[in-house]
């Protein structure tokens, strides 16, 4: 068999930058659970059909199928291209055993069958917060979930020295609220183009909305300048009113957006804005809309968007409405991890390696090893029992930062490798400093 | 749309058991790194020519396809059955950037679309520890593999009081050098037969040698003889060596096997026997062989297997020999989680569920929470305003220790809702008791 080639879209990571990836998912794990979020995973499947008929429409789904199968018979499942979809199911299946509101983190795989290109994955891990209530959900979630998400950051920011991100906020019933003012009666193809704006600009924008959605000049005009406001608090909602429109929609839209924005300011000052060219091309959306960069690097798009869902899982009679955003972890490791920006300082858990003297002495080895374990240090024995030069090369290839000599005898040392410093130790106290116990990440700005 | 119903073979937790399974994966992931095991992700597809090339042809595969693909597209890709033999692409593909011998784990999710049963999913969930090495792998990783495993399930047994494991070694080298030693030319039939022992019993695998494989009676009585052996210690050898057969792969077999017996004794005595009647039905082994069951559930069947495969990694010029072992997770947790046998305490991280005495002083409780989450306690504020006695039941329901009350007033106090205890408390001082910090994982054994 020819050495294999990567799959493009599906990208895997060598052992240093799962180190990476581990350290983001823990730090992203403890946040959500200090927030009183609770774990679940979904099944990676769902039924096509409700694949297709909630979400976007132009993410392309993987459908999957049993090899043996009949040739004749229809694929019926497909690979979940987000995570909301597969929670709102969730929810209607398990609604009897749940808590009401209802608040879960899930930290998962999705598929999807795009082009593959920078910042586009077909394999990538989201990790995602949702609250939902039954019937009806309070504002207040809707001001609490961002907090979450950049409590979340913040932790990034402090702990691996992630750049700080910004988290432009909007808001569905405003923007709807605005457009119905302005006479427009279907809001959808609007919000469309608008989100475009930030790539083509607000005169092609403005073209496109006379041209495609049908607006007059006053129309698009109107649009355009309501999606230039952004304001850091909640000044925006008179820059809106200035814009002479009004309708009570639009009333609803201008409280939520003030409410998150001015407990963003306070919890978290300088990481969010109200940007109201935020329009979120998902359908499911009703409320309001979040985005997210990384100050600095832009070009890695949203790092993390959601937002308020009212009608996303209902089963008929009963709706269970929601808040929730989504981080797109693999998006912004992955240019990240490759211009080195983001590095471990080994690919391995091994703290210690205990050298093996000689064949016979392994056992020797093996307990020195276990001992250092059963005390939380990570050690494994060296594979041979070369000379003592090749085993510490073994160690130094791998930064591994400690050797262990003497297993085999009774007066054992430990070899700091990297400043070749060698003491006498004894396996049951010995103890590393604790900068070294478990491999660190570093992060190295250039420029 | 209507409530949706689970689909069969994919199982899905609820938050309190998704708890449980965390608590499992977590003692697995630490154990696997104080062994020096670095975790490896893989993707969940691998080219559909690779799939069916390796591993167990009865495995049946799932293809994935692009919804959208041309209708005349041949599928290409197919989801990974098992992690062996995605691993094995891995280091193929990574060989260049990997340090030799490799120590990796990996717990990720496997798909198989086999009719669902109990003890039988479509997807669940692996946890897989391997060494590889270029050329050749010492045999003595054959000694250490399991004994990672088995110190993996010794902290489930401490921490989640889990029965104890048992887990039954054997090597392919010994079974076909006696086979060869009796002059049967093809092993992989009477392999795949005496596989079967345990379910039909060695009568009908000694009939079935005989008719299926062609053997003579004799060859037949031997086969059975040998898979009857069975010996917590090295006297297995003995034992073969009285059926008079010899060869020169039944020698190494046997001093294979009684290094993993000898170690296994010293280092987790009473959970290893040599069980000459383990015969593994992958293709890819060629040496060791694992299997492993929890002491008195026999039915849930193997939790842990594996073994040494020496060809399975190979680009034609450069072969990687490994040994690995693999835990199933689903298998093991869906019965234990279905009977009762383990729960969580809550099902829900939250420790603290902070009051709000109006809407208008939410954003006081969303402070103490902070602060209490600052301090690595999780903490909610609670939904409504509700009267007190409301917003405790709310806590209840959760069983959430512990509510906050007078978070808008200079005197806060907090209160054990179990004990109806209430005491005054700074939320930058108090502590909860260490067991009430995170949810606790209880097991509970009939009889």
């Amino acid at each position: 068999m020819p050495r294999p080639r990567p799959l493009s879209g599906f990208p895997e990571f060598l052992p240093s930058d799962r180190i990476v990836e581990q350290f983001v998912l823990d730090r992203l794990r403890s946040t959500f659970e200090l927030h009183g979020f609770a774990s679940v995973e979904t099944r990676a499947v769902e039924p096509l059909d409700r694949l297709s008929k909630q979400g976007e429409i132009d993410k392309e789904v993987y459908a999957v199928r049993r090899l043996h199968a009949a040739e004749d018979s229809r694929d019926e499942l497909g690979l979940h291209f987000d995570l909301t979809v597969p929670f709102a199911r969730y929810v209607l299946e398990n609604a009897g055993h749940l808590q009401f509101p209802f608040r879960r983190y899930q930290i998962q795989k999705v598929w999807r069958g795009e082009r593959p290109q920078e910042g586009r994955y077909r394999e990538f891990t989201q990790a995602d917060v949702d609250i939902v209530d039954v019937d009806a959900l309070a504002g207040h979630h809707d001001v609490e979930l961002p907090l979450v998400v950049l409590d979340a950051f913040g932790a990034l920011q402090t702990d691996l020295r992630l750049p700080p991100v910004l988290m432009r906020v909007s808001n569905r019933r405003l923007a709807q609220g605005f457009y119905a003012g302005l006479g427009i009666e279907d809001p959808a193809p609007v919000l469309r183009i608008v989100d475009k704006i930030d790539k083509i600009g607000p005169d092609r924008v403005a073209d496109a909305l006379r041209e495609d959605a049908g607006l007059d000049a006053a129309q698009a005009r109107a649009c355009v300048a309501l999606a230039g406001i952004r304001t850091a608090d909640a000044s925006f909602v008179e820059q809106v009113r200035a814009l002479g429109i009004g309708s009570e929609l639009l009333d609803d839209g201008l409280e939520q957006l003030a409410a998150v924005v001015e407990a963003g300011g306070r919890y978290a000052p300088g990481r969010m804005v109200a940007d109201l060219s935020i329009a979120r091309g998902l359908d499911y959306y009703t409320g309001t809309v979040y985005e997210t960069n990384l100050v600095g690097f832009a070009e890695l798009g949203s790092v993390s968007s959601g937002g308020r869902y009212d009608a996303l899982a209902t089963d008929g009679r009963t709706s269970y409405p929601g808040v929730g955003l989504s981080i797109g972890v693999t998006r912004m490791l992955v240019p990240l991890l490759g211009r080195g920006v983001v590095t471990a300082s080994r690919p391995t858990p091994t703290c210690v390696l205990v050298a093996v003297d000689a064949e016979e002495t392994r056992g020797a080895a093996v307990d020195v090893a276990q001992r250092l374990r059963r005390r939380g240090i990570a050690a494994e024995v060296a594979p041979k029992a070369d000379k003592f030069g090749k085993q510490i090369r073994y160690a130094d290839r791998r930064s591994i930062p400690f050797v262990w000599f003497g297993a085999a005898g009774a007066n054992g040392e430990v070899k700091d490798i990297r400043t070749g410093e060698q003491l006498p130790a004894d396996p049951d106290r010995w103890e590393p400093p604790d900068s070294d116990l478990r491999p660190a990440v570093q992060t190295r700005w250039e420029g």
